[in-house]
């Protein structure tokens, strides 16, 4: 999947990022060399995973050999845009030993006497680690924002909060990766639905994503805002077209995949002689 | 792979259990039917992952909807006996969401400051998970007594301790599996070697594997006396001849398989108004 390669600059929301202007159901660089569609896109996508695993087994192998470095995905969205499915079909193709999984929800009453970051803090990849954000300290801005919980001047104080906190872990080793997975208010309707539809999907459904989804406009302003403001050049921020579940999959494989890549880590070398034990062992 | 079913009474040790007396190389359960040997094994395993991870989704579905029940499958063996390839292989096929895995390495001096359950109690899954534990408090009345790091006295009462612990637990909810992974020491010197062989793996080495290895039968003994105090009828020890990695696979794939088929969980049902939800999304 060469050809695919560095999909990172097509995705990332860079200066005059505009969300309006995404088409939610493009595949940006998976349209060249006929390697245009979803059968394509899942063969690529089994090719990716067991790349993934093996730098993935690197950067692990790398946290027990001192290696501070680490990465963080935070996945963000409106209800169904696939936040599960990247989770159980990109991340799930790497050993789990490697992976560390935060899912926040609305906070308790213990979160909410503290600073916003509190919980987030807890929840910090280790070396070697791959952790993954099911949303975040961006609900800080978004649902807050959008719902009125927290005044203006919280929420204006909190972009440059970020920023600090976001500057402080890139430069003790975390390499952020922070992800909007973006579907249509169209889609949304049609995969809510077919939850509605499927008994076996009921579990799934939540009456409150209705009430949000009335809200589409509000939050689509709140993310515009939170990217403009937070997509620094050391946690960029990538919006990820995901009215096609197989592309958004491949997408954050790929990004993954090229960020681990660029640590160019090789498997850590022997801390003993290696000659030594294979003398010790044969002469049992 | 009906007729693989119920292994369980196979694998498990009952009264009388004799370690010394268990084949290594044997696969208990996969020999009839002209189902033996590995290309069998591995597509098993593929088919098992698939009904694995739905029984699990259907076990997070239930955690969400107040259910209580949650596994915990507690591994532990001699080095290079495969623990890490049943994480991958096996636990690796269940949505990461459900799961929650704990390595117990050599304690801290803060997991010293406190009982040896301490940490473990910190560990335990919630309800709807699969909690896997890589070496657990079973290293306290096995290492602990192979290498006298606790005196004799500590170390008897222990054996108690763990029953009322995990008599505790299991009313609570929680289905414990204990498997000791078992292989042959030649099996493991191969895999030592092999280890030694290829530099992509020396991270997995450590000397101090050596050291384990030249006080098998202490740790043998230890594993007997272990297995034969706390094999409970509600936390029982099941004994997996690991020296072919496909067959230990698919006997926990198995294992884990049987308990969750056992809860005869389905899909939790709606709690809202199905058809009131449709209309409100069909009239927007």
């Amino acid at each position: 999947m060469d050809e695919f390669r560095d999909i990172e600059p097509l995705l990332r929301a860079g200066d005059g990022f505009d969300l309006g202007a995404v088409d939610t159901a493009s595949t940006p660089g998976f349209e060249h060399g006929g390697k245009h569609g979803k059968k394509q896109g899942q063969a690529a996508l089994a090719e990716g995973a067991v790349e993934l695993a093996d730098l993935q087994e690197k950067l692990y192998a790398g946290g027990l050999d001192g290696d501070q470095r680490r990465v963080l995905l935070v996945l963000q969205a409106m209800d169904t845009a696939g936040k599960g499915g990247i989770v159980g079909h990109v991340v799930g193709s790497v050993n789990p030993y490697g992976v560390h999984i935060a899912a926040f929800k609305a906070p308790t009453d213990e979160e909410k006497a503290h600073d916003f970051l509190w919980r987030i803090r807890k929840q910090l990849p280790a070396a070697g680690m791959l952790g993954v954000f099911d949303r975040s300290h961006y609900e800080d801005v978004l649902v807050h924002r959008v719902r009125h919980f927290s005044t203006p001047e919280e929420i204006e104080a909190r972009y440059g909060i970020i920023n600090d906190f976001e500057k402080e872990i890139t430069d003790a080793g975390t390499t952020v990766i922070k992800v909007m997975l973006h579907i249509s208010p169209a889609e949304q309707k049609s995969r809510l639905e077919a939850r509605l539809d499927d008994p076996t999907k009921h579990w799934k459904f939540n009456p409150g994503d209705l009430n949000d989804r009335s809200l589409w406009p509000g939050f689509m302003e709140a993310y515009q805002i939170a990217i403009t403001r937070t997509s620094a050049d050391a946690a960029p921020w990538y919006v990820i077209p995901a009215d096609h579940k197989w592309y958004a999959r491949l997408a954050v494989q790929q990004l993954l995949i090229d960020a681990l890549m660029r640590f160019g880590q090789d498997w850590p070398a022997a801390d003993f002689d290696v000659a030594e034990q294979k003398a010790r062992l044969a002469a049992e």
